[in-house]
């Protein structure tokens, strides 16, 4: 009889918490995460942004440059003091640290973001940020002292909720920033002013720009928001690599027409041809080997009136793999099977790619580090894609990059009802502590 | 080879403009329709709700209690006093002018509306309207003394742009008024003041009501808006009834998911299921004999974003036909594909019979009638229904009803590039001239 998950979780919890010690800084005792004062900052994090009389259970509205932002990176640099550390806010609105010695070395940088989407979780980002902390704590409490300088940071506005585009602070780092971003306007906030409220400083801008090479390497631990290590009931994801995304812009233009006076045989109906597209969409995912996914979440209809028959349907596709000639593969595929059912429905179909982020592959050296933690703490792992973005990826243009998963409680996210267990939330912890001194140990 | 269809129009054109001469009423000489007169009428009508600098082929906005709509009928009751008619409104805003022996009979009825929906074209209602016009100025000018008052009618509020239900005035007469619909507010107007507009009286709203055999029989000429006579080259249909609707609101309850980190093994993706309800429902309707229709106009997505696996979509089911036992089987056709889907899909799927209208079927005798009056012009006619709703089933009610169709170019309406030709509009109205003639001739 295979263990419970409950029973393998107790068994293994009482090594999680310690990082291994094969580091070859000097170390007076074993460095080990403070799973307790993990969970109390989760908690109190979770005040910031939570419904009116909710609990933690209610979830998080912290959407960036919102007053709920401000506040929880207000406290959040509050205990980052606590821990003698000095924050910094770079201009585009990001939270840097340094701990360690002074001596001019790329630092390993790892953290990740405490913004959220509306009616969000608490762990989405928030895990990773405040694991971050957890490492150099505990690397001073042992004693530790690494070869190179040791970096946490917060990355300002990773969700697309500001402004419809995330990971957006970590882009102006890797050097992506066009003419008139910061003018964008939402919900009647610049993105200039926006950056501003939350202490960046956007008339300097390209200063916050950064260099290959500037870092050493940088790891991100964050909850899966898939299901797969849940399902499989393993405790440690080791990501291979963020999936790249081909969004197409797809219209299906028919006739709109009277419902009661056309008959059957004579409608140039939209939404019939567009029906046949989205269930094109998951054949075509479906039929070829691997863990692709195809996905078409926005559908618009024209008149969109109960007595008219549709005469024109928009819709999206997105498809995401690691592998760019997969995407390529399926985008041919789609356009085929739009042009074979425009003729068979007698409508308009077109496609146009619209948006392609690239795939960011995790380091091979990141990845066997983030093993050999794991592996120490006694933790099985399981080696899978990011299905989400991160700001790992926009980092990963600039040094080596490594991402830890830890399982999402029914593969949740973004949601008041996004869960990881506490457990879980320090064995990533202690994972992500254990890379770092390997990684810093073995160059 | 057959007769083309401007041949065949061609051929029947000098007839059609007299109407059928055995009425039994006296008569001086034949009452004919003046095609002239009435299609500069429907150019100068179009002028009323005519986008700026357009033409005719603009098409016309003349939404019921509209400045155009108020201009409209201020211009028509000119038209009718200058034919020496005393137009009066009643107290719902519809129009009414008798003419012929005031003898105390019940009249006989005809007329259409003059409002359109935004965009709409220049034939739907304005032809019938002022073909009503011409059928009393033809009698008048032949001399005819009929046995009973004819009574023309412009019903006003026909369309269901304004508080989003049509046959409004009719409904009322027909006695089908609720508490509160007066006070219904659309686009910051109340129905009552709209009513008040228009020259009619909500105080006295209830006097609106007529009782069943308030007029001895009703007629309405109306352009088809279906291509079956266009396709058929038939100028002529002969309205078998208007058709009942039963229209569902159905809700697809799936899981709102990330669409990167969801692998497609494993999502319950709302649109998927929805997108096989919209098929099945045209599957189901075409599968059976008849001429019943379909349709899934509106269907909306939760929360439509390009990156979210739909969790919920809602639309609405349309079926419309003549036989409310074909509209029972098709509803329970869908409940039953709609069970089976949402087992197949992981989803949960209702399906509420939202609204429900009951058939009009057109009379017999005003049926036969109409028919002669066809034959004696030497016009080919076709039996057909009316899928879209109008006054006539309201005054379905009350007394015997009938309808005339006239072709659509390519079935087009609602829209400025509605058409008929002028002449099946001048054919149209020397046949309701003689199927009038032949019904007061009759009895």
């Amino acid at each position: 009889m295979p263990l419970s998950r409950r029973a393998f979780l107790a068994a293994v919890s009482a090594v999680t918490l310690a990082a291994p010690t094969r580091s070859s800084a000097r170390v007076r005792r074993a460095p080990a995460i403070d799973a307790a004062r993990l969970r109390r900052r989760l908690e109190r994090l979770s005040t910031f942004g939570r419904p009116p009389e909710g609990t933690f259970d209610s979830g998080v509205s912290r959407v960036a440059y919102s007053d709920a932002d401000i506040g929880a990176r207000a406290w959040l640099m509050d205990e980052m003091r606590g821990a003698g550390l000095r924050p910094v806010i770079d201009p585009a609105g990001s939270i840097f640290a340094r701990w360690g010695p002074d001596n001019g070395r790329p630092p390993i940088l790892f953290g990740s973001h405490i913004d959220s989407v509306p009616g969000g979780g608490n762990f989405d980002g928030d895990l990773g940020s405040l694991a971050a902390l957890e490492v150099i704590q505990a690397c001073q409490s042992a004693g530790v002292t690494p070869r190179r300088p040791l970096e946490m940071v917060i990355w300002a506005h990773e969700e697309s909720t500001a402004f419809g585009r995330g990971t957006a602070a970590s882009r102006i780092v890797a050097g992506d920033l066009k003419a008139g971003d910061l003018d964008q306007v939402w919900n009647g906030l610049r993105r200039a002013e926006g950056i501003r409220r939350i202490g960046g400083d956007p008339t300097r801008i390209d200063r916050a720009v950064r260099q290959v090479g500037a870092w050493h390497s940088y790891l991100e631990l964050h909850i899966e928001q898939g299901g797969t290590l849940d399902r499989a009931r393993v405790p440690i994801g080791i990501v291979e690599g963020i999936v790249a995304i081909h969004r197409y812009d797809v219209e299906v233009v028919g006739f709109a027409n009277h419902a009661g006076t056309t008959p059957m045989d004579e409608r140039q109906d939209a939404l019939q041809a567009a029906s046949r597209l989205v269930l094109a969409v998951r054949e075509l995912v479906t039929a070829r080997q691997g863990r692709q996914v195809g996905t078409v979440g926005r559908l618009d209809v024209e008149p969109n009136s109960p007595n008219v028959v549709p005469g024109r349907v928009r819709l999206s596709v997105e498809f995401r793999d690691l592998s760019e000639a997969t995407l390529a593969a399926m985008g041919e595929e789609l356009r085929a099977r739009a042009a074979a059912l425009a003729r068979e429905t007698r409508t308009a179909i077109t496609a146009t790619l619209a948006t392609t982020n690239p795939p960011a592959l995790a380091d091979a050296g990141v990845q066997a580090a983030v093993g050999r933690a794991a592996d120490a703490a006694g933790l099985e792992v399981r080696r899978l894609p990011s299905g989400a973005g991160h700001d790992a990826q926009m980092i990963a243009r600039l040094c080596p990059m490594g991402m830890i998963f830890v399982p999402s409680i029914g593969g949740i996210s973004h949601s008041p009802k996004e869960r990881t267990t506490w457990d879980d939330c320090a064995r990533g912890a202690a994972v992500l502590l254990g890379a770092v001194l390997d990684i810093d140990a073995r160059e």
